[in-house]
């Protein structure tokens, strides 16, 4: 697969870069967050997700509390290089409610 | 699985929302671009992807020159009711470039 290099990516006007997240095994989509430069360099030093907290303003290291950790396999990139899809290994569920993802609705379809 | 009222989704200050696409079938998560309103409305009335592009600030009509367009099988929306995942059956490559997925490249790891 080709790469691309972390001096490439292109947080927006307020430093962040959402994240999609999917279950490398299951391929299932988890969640989407937003990461800025720290969480993103932390998130690979670590090898565990790291967001930015945009309501706590804070960053926010996924699964300190819950212990849901999510494992990551692969970061890829977009086209653009303003989207991040994180293939994660998750030791839990995902979604604060437990639910195993956070897209556990479906919008109701119009009559 | 659960449902959720469109009236309940949340856009943000600027009237977007976040919305990824999936591949229905296969899993792979092709692109992320963003929704107003109005695109989410049509992508529901027309069964076919319809978002907003903030670079041309413009209606974006998914496929309308490519012919590419992403059926919609599914919209779901996440806990926060302010991203959406949207399961489609793509006509072709989700990408300007060709490549079926906008996620073509990897983050190229630390030594």
């Amino acid at each position: 697969m080709e790469t691309i290099l972390i001096e490439k990516i292109k947080f927006d006007t307020n430093g962040l870069i959402p994240a999609v997240v999917q279950d490398a095994e299951t391929k299932e989509v988890l969640m989407m967050a937003w990461m800025n430069a720290e969480s993103l360099r932390l998130t690979i030093e670590m090898g565990e997700t790291r967001f930015w907290s945009r309501s706590r303003n804070e960053l926010w290291n996924k699964g300190a509390t819950s212990g849901n950790i999510q494992k990551v396999i692969e970061v890829r990139v977009d086209c653009d290089a303003d989207t991040l899809l994180v293939l994660v290994n998750p030791a839990g569920p995902a979604c604060h409610t437990g639910n195993q993802t956070c897209f556990y609705r479906e919008l109701e379809k119009p009559l």
